[in-house]
């Protein structure tokens, strides 16, 4: 069986997890090329994995015929125009989040998948975590019940530096926005509403940076359910992801994930591990299996389970919130878009 | 030593609990009368507990020289009149949540204590759980820094009937008034804000009623830390109650008690008991503790580790949440208090 | 109703707990005297129970035709002896285990039994444990299929002092007969071989004492099924009391009981509490349900759930397991009773 | 840096999965060739991991100058004599377990070994798991004071087919084995003497081929601890892996490792996943450490962390073992030796 041809664009953390999955874990795929602006990163990566090319522009990967698609880790305000790029020369795209922070940027690069018919994927990679996975199952199936309550808490183990924060178009667009995806696919339902209290309470600088690094949003979803997701930018213990769903036959959470499984009892107390450090470490799996989803897409024709839109709405989640904290009240996210 | 003569004032579900622990279970004290408004209660209670007085009016208990101290554990709306009864014949009262549904009278009642010198707890148990206590001083102690986020899940086994519902004062007055005390106590601060989303997603004929059964209630705290209260008035896995502080140097929890610890493994998963079914079971032993607790402020002549205050403020933040969820924004406490 | 009347016999640790216990907690029960080789500890407790008489030696209960049962309580050598004379002065018997420590002068007391017509109860407290009910239960029901391998855990926080040692009859007639019976009732069968490895690791001065402080005990039951009981008179984190039965289909297991229910995290790892301490901790609404059934099978004529032969027969195995650890070979029940 | 060239011999499921490893998961490791007595197999095997040569015989592995180690996963029968050829043939060795069934063969192998001077690493996998790596540590850094007691439940999901128990050895040879490995790796001790209780409770015709499906063997060490397996060829919930260490200041275990994290209750109770299936799934990364650990030691000419030493004694221990059971008595390991 033919296997898809990757060119990888951006050789930084993200895109090395995704070129050594796709070279060494993913079914059906091979990585032809790949592309960084430091082109000794390109070069290093190729080296490592046998990739046979690799460029400091990801122009020659557009312009090559023995690609069948890219995968874009490059930084944010590459993506939209690289998604045109890829469209324009009909390579299916799996493009990491966010896809552009101005929604207009996103509607355009959007309209040049569909007028070129590739397939697109955005890589919320949580969604394919085996246990949020099991989890969006048991609610699927009604095990729960009918939703009433979503909790979502969603903590990193650290900041990231400050001329990132800076940059980084604030803490709903730049971390919440993955709670909001989370929330839309464990519930199966949009989003008309959110509220925000939140505050500065790790680090001073980062509220002279103008961002907030601990938030509570409040979610009104359309069928009537309520969520609530809680963010802090400096968890000490580790990278505290966790999911709850409350409903009318029961509730079902998702707990950390630890390292081992090691439970020591002394004098003091019973002691156990802290989380997996943080996303790298926490979704390693889940980086397999969102590039799995990807390739099976595109070799079988089918939908991504991650479209456009599902790169989009978080977006807008994340101007209301954003909207919700500056204004101090709640925010429908229909007003964004006006 | 001498004991603390009690008079138990409201022979129903909550007054059974108060005078079996203080008969078996509280040092230092002995009930002396028992008192209810169906006189058959007082005498059965009575007679069971070997309580030489019984009346179908707390009158007597007041007018008795014999009684050092009065646990009214009637319905709400004899509150308020009770403490002022008690206050003036000089006893000492424990009196179950809440006070009144109404400001002005709580003030009146808190007035007349006052005026009597004498000691007033008011029956927030859930402050006096083993697991509750503990959290209170792992944060208070600063073992997890300074708190950021609180995390309240309150949610009944089953709502009350429907014919209750009506008269309760609604879900925040009734219900999550606990948590309302809860969010004071484990954070030792108070809360200037509240924000509710909710609805009626469990009985429509809650909705009839005028009130709501699914909430989720933001709170801001004076120093800067953001608090969150679930509440459903239907888990149907039994009481659910837990409690999570979030803070600089780490997290703390409260998970759920249960009847036992067994575990089983069959081909089909892995399975656990059920948390304890409500209140009576999930808080036996504090009952015990804030008993005990009472009758030690009297017999030592310290503060009561719950105040008349204490009593107020969960009813003006109920007031701010019915406000807020009414008028679909933040409400500040001090709205409620102009 | 009339209820039960109680004298108790013995009133250190164990009798304090057994007659508050009838005092308060049991229902149907209530306590008419307290003998003490120790008068003042006899008038001690019955002052504080409201007990109206107490005495320095039992002849008096026995001899009072208004004690309708003995709860007996005393040091082990004076079981056999005061058993007959609640025997025959027609008294129903609760005895604290072991009914003695040679079975030539078990079967003395159990014949005394039979023939005055008595009920017995013997004090073997943990399977009145809710947990250890419940894994009873679930055993019983087949919800594990048939029974292949028991393991009990069973470890003191730490070793009675030596001289109790030296006088305690060894650890498996003073510790391990707990588990004995325990493994005869999770498995609802006989054992009729043991084998032990085991040695002195904690205290030389138990060695010195011709005692060991740590034992693993195979058990062999008549069915085929495999047992394992882990002892050491030294767990630093406290009392660990665990049983797991597996099966043909699937496993169950109890585990350790908490004072709560706090779980923190901080940087250097998850922290819970350590297990309750001991026995009167960890057992003690086990103890309010063995004397509750006692009272119960006196009451309503039925038969005590645990009864002479069950006492006996863990003496036996006592005994067979201190040869196995002589001899170190497997050792059958029937050498015993040859 | 120069990758160590492997050879991988035998092709079958575990040949699989370390091939697969040193292709992609290992570091400074590349497969060259592969050999399996089924051509096919090798061919297959070869294309999907891009191997360039492969055979139906291991012989021209052993000629091949660029082939500077072997991975022995051939049938049990084959290893001692392909560890020979390796050894004459100047290649680095890992074999997996048992080198052989006959102590005089394993020696014979082994002075092959030893005379050629290459590395030889046996296949106890179950070492390198994250979680038995932490509790060795655990262990080692005595963080649990003086081991006293040591744990191990090794239960399969499912018997093998009885055509593969009547050539396994019996269950100590071939699933017993692992945990005497773990036995002397978690302790760091020798074990002097075993004592088995046993029997056939899963299927009779494990019995009719002369082996048992059952067993409970006591150890005692050299240092006078005691430790304790028990195994069954079938758990209905899956494969159980636990060990626990107990000792002077405290107690250390590893729990089941699972495939996702997700606890879900509705009214009958809490339910949440069932171990990980068996051993591919549940040593994954165990297999990858393994032979990581190995390519380190030949690359860097350090020892290999499981010796020929360590592959022989567990054997030992399994005759012993079988001894015991056949003669009902402890059987100390000299006895076999002799």
């Amino acid at each position: 069986m033919k296997k898809l041809r990757v060119g990888v664009i951006g050789a930084g953390r993200i895109g090395r997890v995704h070129a050594e999955n796709l070279a060494y874990r993913v079914r059906g795929a091979t990585v032809v090329a790949v592309a960084d602006v430091v082109p000794e990163s390109a070069e290093k990566l190729a080296a490592e994995l046998q990739v046979p090319r690799w460029y400091g522009d990801p122009a020659p990967i557009f312009a090559d015929a023995e690609v069948d698609a890219v995968a874009i880790c490059s930084s944010t305000d590459t993506h939209a125009k690289f998604i045109e790029d890829a469209a324009v020369a009909g390579k299916h795209i799996f493009c990491e989040k966010p896809i552009a922070l101005n929604l207009a940027r996103i509607d355009r690069a959007l309209a040049a998948v569909e007028k070129a018919g590739v397939k697109l994927q955005v890589g919320f990679n949580r969604r394919f975590d085996p246990s949020f996975q099991r989890l969006r199952k048991v609610v699927a199936n009604g095990e729960i019940g009918t939703p009433h309550i979503l909790r979502i808490t969603s903590r990193d183990p650290a900041p990231p530096p400050i001329d990132y924060v800076k940059v980084s178009g604030g803490i709903f667009l730049d971390m919440t926005i993955h709670d909001f995806d989370m929330a839309r696919f464990m519930m199966g339902d949009e989003v008309v509403e959110v509220y925000v209290a939140g505050g500065v309470m790790v680090d001073d600088r980062i509220g002279q940076a103008g961002d907030i690094d601990t938030a509570v949003t409040t979610l009104r979803f359309r069928g009537g359910a309520i969520g609530v997701i809680d963010n802090s930018r400096k968890a000490v213990y580790g990278y505290d992801q966790t999911v709850e769903v409350f409903g009318s036959a029961g509730v079902a959470n998702v707990t950390n994930k630890t390292p081992d499984n090691v439970v020591r009892c002394d004098c003091t107390g019973v002691h156990s591990s802290l989380p997996l450090y943080f996303f790298v470490e926490r979704y390693a799996e889940a980086y397999v299996v969102e590039m799995q989803e990807f390739v099976n897409a595109v070799l079988n024709g089918t939908e991504p389970p991650v479209s456009g839109l599902d790169g989009r709405v978080p977006v807008v989640m994340a101007y209301a919130a954003k909207k919700s904290y500056d204004e101090h009240r709640p925010v429908r996210l229909s007003e964004i878009e006006a």
